[in-house]
């Protein structure tokens, strides 16, 4: 089973370049906000309290991919429509950016939950609690 | 065949979150200069410079694909080897970024050489032009 | 005469740095888009319609002032008031950032109306038409 | 007494905007940088390093003003002349970029030296340490 959010941006003058089009990379910005806003929306907090809450210290990726279909450019209201899918240690975020109905990008990111080893103050994997793996329909029964 | 590069860049404070590692899309931002970077060796001359001599656009990414093995923070000289392969009207580029010899980041591109058409003023795939293919030692011949 | 708007901000993980608070350039950001929506209320048309329907290239910055009296910290959804006040060819923007009701951030900016000379293709200032200063209450008779 | 350092930038595409030049927030990143680069050469330590061995958190703005003079494009390699001046708690930075011998911006940022307080967990003002003050030619006697 899996999670869904929809989270709206305005993609900016800043995100754009000589071209006129989104420089890219500011796509993975936008993605990475967007995995907030599901955390929040999924687990009713912020990213600081998420990480205070299960005293983690990111969810960093371990790998993502990207097609980038058609151009955006500033003042384009885009969506994108985000899903996670809950692993033990990991998670799958899927992630469709559209302007107009139209979908521009598409992006997959594994994502591992990460904790500090109180003892040498480096990060290390854990499994995700069971809490979290619930709240996005990922019960320790499915 | 293919034309390689080697670029030395500074992991800055700006460009780390507040677990201490930096923030990912940071990675193509450096990933992007990488890129101009080749094609400045490659052909001798800037980013701007080429834009203007071939009357193109930009060669923006069709696709990307990214693992992360190890996390750089702040402080880190890292170094990003690239490696461009020429097709004909894109072109596929390979990034590893290392610190003290161990990878951290591996990424591949492709790209797609790009022209505004005169006409409608939208952006077009174009063959790249022989003499680009030529630079990164992919003449007609090979 | 000014004109005024209230425009709301989530300060975001990828905003802030290893000390944990926004790393100060992501205000300006911030305060550019501010600028932005402000043009957009006043005269109902996105930035890049504004560059359009005037043929301008841009409202570059003269000179900028800020104070940052508190923190931001990601999660923090803070609220930007911004006042435009139009001169001749240029106009003074202030903008107030505040988060719970306490001012963080203070800013001024000076900005220029700049076109493109069709002759050289350099930026040069231009008077404000006054169409647009009539839409922030800045007609000829004020 | 001051302390100064010269530090080499190349604006790159992903530092200008729809209208080909820079966006100017992307100044302060490069002045923070160039701060930064200030500190290595005076201390003969990177920031991480500054930061661990005098136990401080951040020595974040207070305020800062800036003036815009020329634009600056990608593919342009400015040159940053930093110059710190030590007071008690707080110092002064001076930046001037410039670009083929012309100022194209000038900056003035006044930092605070900021501690974690133990207590608190809160950030919080504190004397620049004797040693740092000397490195930069700012000791008791002068």
């Amino acid at each position: 089973m899996a999670f869904s959010n929809s989270h709206k941006v305005r993609i900016e003058w800043s995100d754009c370049d000589p071209a006129g089009i989104i420089f890219y990379p500011r796509y993975f910005e936008i993605f990475d906000a967007a995995t907030s806003a599901l955390f929040e929306r999924a687990l009713g907090m912020t990213k600081l309290q998420l990480l205070k809450t299960f005293d983690i210290a990111d969810f960093p990726l371990a790998n993502t991919r990207a097609r980038f279909l058609r151009p955006t450019r500033y003042g384009d209201d885009v969506v994108v429509n985000t899903t996670a899918t809950m692993g033990h240690a990991s998670f799958e975020i899927e992630h469709r950016l559209s302007f107009n109905g139209l979908v521009c990008v598409e992006c997959t990111e594994t994502r591992v939950w990460v904790v500090r080893d109180p003892a040498t103050g480096r990060l290390r994997s854990h499994a995700v609690p069971e809490e979290v793996r619930e709240k996005f329909g990922a019960g320790s029964s499915s």
